[in-house]
């Protein structure tokens, strides 16, 4: 696996394995080439050409100083979901080694620039380029590298390149990431395939995690949209390494309709199907980034039930899974429920003191409001030296549910962060 | 100075001099004695007396599972102030190393006996002892230990006992932290000295934040309570170590109206000049703690200017001392404004990307949107060499400030919450 750093060793936390053997998904083609944007001796830009008649979906960061190719993508999408169906092709192009973020004006026109290079070579128009890049903050994007690239990138078009696409667009990343799943919907079978990259934040770049996923089903515009942006916030939105956010969070899925399964309501059978298939690869790649999370040495599920509200149980996840006193805890394999507790309480979420009960794994904490008479410290202790970790909490003032991954803060990640110059 | 942990070195952010020489305010005397509440070797246990006739004010954690003495306080302190002025004394009795937190019924038991105790022992109404504790979480306090301790607190009690007080109340503080005025109102000299511990959160126990301040001028209870709370907006809640928030942070101000000082109205001459000098004494206290902040290595202020509000002003500051990227670049002495540019993006705050510009000190690095033309990062480098930082921030959208203090996060941190059993 090339990464960024020759320095940096895989995550302990990878899937073993390697990179997935993922499903050729119909109508989409990828490469990847070695342009030299920032990076030498690895690629850094893939191209995905996708085929006329697909649907597009996409959800992208909030962060008020997102990226220009975000901005450019989110404009270009709600173009293309006012005007419906499309006849043409698409296509998207990310690079990797500069995130063209805070770069004023010249970050719109490096995005200008590469969308006419790939429009002019694939005949389709500017408005079906979708760019992504990623990588150092603040400085201009050297787009011309880019678009004299794009006659080899197109060159190179092929169906099963989706393992080099993945691989082009790590940045501090440790492994490549992808997940994919064949299933039938009627007689048709469907295959989607996805890749990721992120969670490393090495200094001095932003962390950006951009996710592309790829499905040969039909599927209705407008349904896909709804579909992506519900699972997403089940999937990537339950994902946090160290609470801080991207200028260029992406999330495009693609559906080009060429395995004949169609799906034209979220709610009939076979959206029901699609759509478990679907949030099982979003789960995948969310879970993957978490576990390549900057100095991580464990995997942490944090699920949260009897809360008032969903809003509340995401609120109490996100604030466990944040807090810098729980996240070292794991790390040195402490059952520290006491920091636990204080994590609810600073959420700003509704809980009573003394209904609040903790799990560490299967393991009864706390109840009701006190260390449960039966817990020892030592099954605690115990129980935390696992690799993945659970840790679950009940309020029991209502029925708002939420899991919520992360990892742990290690020394690792201050070292990555703050002893690391590119 | 003795800390809990022999192991912990003095923090290199500690005030030159060590302890200050702190005025001695007229109406409250002060005690310690080591009762072995769970440390051994060191003092544990402080009381206040104070004067009848005096005011307090206080400001409690809004932590929702926030330990029994909080909640006590808040109880008594609320009835106080329904009733208006009282003839009595009272008395503030703080114990290190268990916070009486998470403990359930048997937290309220604890600080029931104790305060009879204290009241017994001098003469004033329960309603009119405050206690405190600061310590491990979710262990049942060994009130014992304290009641038996409360003679000799009593024989004990001293004018000029205020540094004895500060050291009884550390827990994982490198030193302790006191800051005292002397200035006139009219002919009448007014002192006022405070004490605070807190910033350590060594496992596996909670950082507390606990303030006493203490002065000798008469003001109103009702006036004060509302200063109090405007002015720990401006201090107190512009400070962050690492986002956690305790379950028993508490600010606590006696006002004896021993000096002959009279305030009766916050907006008078006298008013504001007494305000100026409880906020630099509040202050001065507050950047102790941040200065005491584990593991750090540089003391970090944040001023936000241009917001659309004051609110999004402290948002935008909160989330910048908060981001564990800029918290790792200062650590690493890193010029990183791409992740002050992420803080910005994440805060939820309003801001036009296009229109942030950045100085660390004096030095414009990012201007309306990008990098700016004159800045060259060997300057900003340097820079960042300095134990004492200063980074601004200007929204150029409003006319919204805010200026917040923390420290970095370094590999010391990690160790200290990760490595270290209690």
């Amino acid at each position: 696996m090339t990464t960024s750093d020759p320095g940096l060793k895989t995550s302990p936390l990878a899937p073993s394995g390697g990179f997935p053997d993922l499903p050729v998904v119909l109508g989409v083609s990828f490469s990847a080439v070695a342009a030299g944007v920032k990076y030498t001796g690895r690629t850094d830009v893939m191209l995905a050409s996708v085929a006329p008649g697909s649907a597009v979906a996409g959800v992208f960061t909030k962060s008020t100083t997102r990226a220009a190719p975000v901005l450019d993508c989110q404009d270009k999408l709600a173009a293309l979901h006012a005007k419906g169906a499309s006849k043409h092709g698409f296509a998207i192009l990310v690079n990797s080694g500069n995130a063209n973020a805070f770069t004023g004006a010249v970050g719109a026109t490096s995005v200008e620039a590469i969308s006419n290079a790939v429009a002019g070579a694939l005949k389709i128009p500017v408005s079906h380029v979708f760019t992504g890049s990623t990588g150092v903050i603040g400085e201009p994007l050297p787009h011309g590298k880019i678009t004299d690239a794009i006659a080899e990138l197109k060159s190179r078009l092929a169906a099963g390149g989706v393992a080099d696409a993945a691989q082009a667009i790590m940045t501090t990343d440790t492994f490549a990431k992808g997940a994919g799943t064949s299933f039938n919907i009627d007689e048709n079978i469907v295959n989607i395939a996805g890749i990721a990259k992120g969670s490393g934040m090495i200094a001095p770049d932003m962390a950006t995690m951009l996710v592309f996923i790829f499905t040969d089903a039909a599927v209705d515009q407008a349904v896909l949209q709804s579909m992506v942006t519900r699972l997403n916030r089940k999937t990537f939105n339950c994902i946090t390494v160290d609470s801080d956010t991207s200028t260029s969070d992406s999330l495009i899925v693609v559906a080009t309709a060429q395995s004949g399964a169609k799906i034209t309501n979220a709610n009939s059978k076979s959206g029901r199907i699609f759509a478990r298939e679907l949030e099982k690869v979003m789960l995948n790649l969310a879970h993957q980034v978490v576990r390549d999370g900057e100095g991580a040495s464990k995997f942490l599920e944090i699920e949260v039930t009897g809360a008032k509200s969903k809003a509340d149980a995401h609120k109490i996840g996100k604030a466990i899974a944040n807090s810098p006193l729980v996240k070292t805890a794991v790390a040195g394999e402490d059952p520290n429920w006491g920091r636990v507790v204080m994590a609810i309480g600073k959420s700003g979420a509704r809980a009573d003191r003394d209904k609040v009960s903790i799990w560490f794994g299967d393991i009864l904490v706390a109840a009701r409001g006190w260390v449960s008479p039966d817990y020892r410290e030592d099954d605690g202790a115990a129980y935390m030296k696992n690799q993945d970790l659970k840790i679950k909490v009940d309020l029991a003032i209502g029925d708002g549910t939420a899991k919520i991954w992360t990892c742990d803060l290690t020394k690792d990640y201050v070292a990555i962060n703050a002893d690391y110059r590119s």
